[in-house]
């Protein structure tokens, strides 16, 4: 099936209507008026109205839209109806955050196996997933089709290893160390940089105890 | 000092040429062309030369740019010459992952406490850092001046919580939990929606395989 071409902008803020459409759906919600969700949404209904164009002719006046209906279809566009296999390299404690997450799980993405180099983290395992050697990895990729990896490793070591990663058949990088990952453009990487975020937040604040001239 | 007027693009690239400009001075290098530090960013030398020439002139031609300087400059923009105090809600792994994380700290970011509800975590220390029972947390905000707090707690908590910190007098909002918090204008929020950065990687895999009519 050929997929509709959907603006960037749009696809950019799909993630945050999935994840109201889902908190509607948990709340037994079955359907919500563009209105509605804008109000919830702190965004205008005519975008929302916009946006949610782009997936058919579900939003209908005096009905609104179906909630279950807008949040699969949504789901779809993000690829969130297949199945995703991950590993996490790098087992400290935000590699251990994202392996207790169970939440990926129900959209999909299933966290397979976690390596590190410490030989004290080496052969425990959190939720079930076990940690194991780095030097396993290579197989442990090959042999069960491991799609993503999250990178959550010193800075000094994510490039190597994740070059490694590309020659090995990942497809996709989930870089949290802070650096850049220069790749072949076959990879895709999407990248957290907390530091970055946390600067953000200190200029806004910077700059509302001291606004700049305009 | 009233500050100079900066576009948001520019301001939104600066934590990232902040990174680059850091890594730069840990391997002692004193100065940059545009054109070298064009390649290791991969964008245009014309849009650093554009980006730069906000913060005045010292990039010269036949020389490039003082980097302990250029750095200096954009962290100051960042806010990065203050000092703030945090604290971080919610002891879990990605809590601990933050208080264990002590680059925050070379950039003036201070992680005074930790709380959470968790009796087996109460009492605990990370890195120096007490954790404190919840309801400690009024006082504590009021005696040690905090400045922001880091929410890494289950969503269904995280608004009340948020709600309660900024009548306390917290200014910034450093928010981890997969929902929106909708507090007045006076407190700066800054989202790390982990989720949704691992649903573009999923957008970005499935349009790679199957790519979008266009």
């Amino acid at each position: 099936m050929q997929r509709k071409y959907i603006s960037k902008a749009v696809i950019n803020r799909l993630p945050r209507y999935y994840r109201y459409l889902g908190d509607l759906l948990e709340k037994d919600v079955v359907r919500i008026s563009s209105k509605e969700l804008s109000e919830k949404m702190k965004v205008t209904a005519s975008q929302i109205r916009q946006d949610l164009n782009n997936f058919g002719g579900f939003g209908q006046q005096g009905y609104g839209y179906n909630v279950e209906y807008l949040h699969t279809e949504i789901g779809k566009i993000l690829g969130l109806d297949k199945k995703y296999n991950i590993i996490i390299v790098g087992a400290g404690n935000l590699g251990q955050a994202l392996a207790n997450y169970s939440d990926f799980e129900r959209r999909g993405f299933y966290v397979k196996c976690i390596f590190d180099i410490n030989p004290r983290l080496v052969g425990l395992s959190i939720r079930g997933i076990d940690i194991k050697f780095i030097d396993e990895m290579e197989e442990f990729i090959k042999l069960n089709q491991v799609d993503i990896a999250a990178l959550t490793l010193p800075k000094a070591k994510a490039p190597q290893v994740a070059a490694d990663l590309a020659n090995w058949g990942i497809k996709g990088i989930w870089n949290f160390a802070p650096t850049d990952l220069h790749l072949t453009e076959d990879i895709i990487v999407e990248n957290v940089h907390l530091a970055e975020s946390l600067m953000k937040l200190s200029y806004k604040l910077s700059e509302k105890q001291n606004p700049a001239d305009k």
